[in-house]
């Protein structure tokens, strides 16, 4: 593993990491008042995109932060339709 | 430009994009007690090693995405700190 796919596997986890808070936020305290459904929507099409973009570009990297973002962004999209 | 390359772009501007409503919100309003310091900070430094990622890469949404994103998430913690 080169020096660069460890600086995108460090870039990952931060990324991934910074937007954790957020989703254990919502889940416990199921408040989703501050969430804007729009933008976790365009937000999730995104990643997907990204992820798509990484899996053609074999990079590790996009392909772990993406598939996680992914997930968490669809989580918060459907904690916001179930708790509006 | 291949295929993928679109893909890239497109996935680069919707998360570009969707990143921006903070910063205005942020800018008209200065009210940054709904921000983490922590959060933006290292977000931040996240999306500098994607760029340093993505200029190894050699990759046009890489780069385009993450410098845009790099120069917003810098402004939200300039803002945060001036107006704590």
């Amino acid at each position: 593993m080169d020096f660069y796919e460890v600086i995108g596997l460090v870039a990952a986890f931060i990324t991934t990491a910074s937007f954790l808070p957020q989703v254990f936020k919502t889940y416990k305290t199921k408040d989703t008042s501050g969430l804007s459904l729009t933008m976790y929507t365009t937000f999730f099409i995104g990643i997907v995109l990204w992820l798509i973009y990484g899996i053609h570009l074999r990079s590790l990297p996009m392909i772990l932060a993406n598939s996680i973002t992914a997930i968490s962004s669809l989580f918060l999209v459907v904690m916001k339709l179930k708790y509006k």
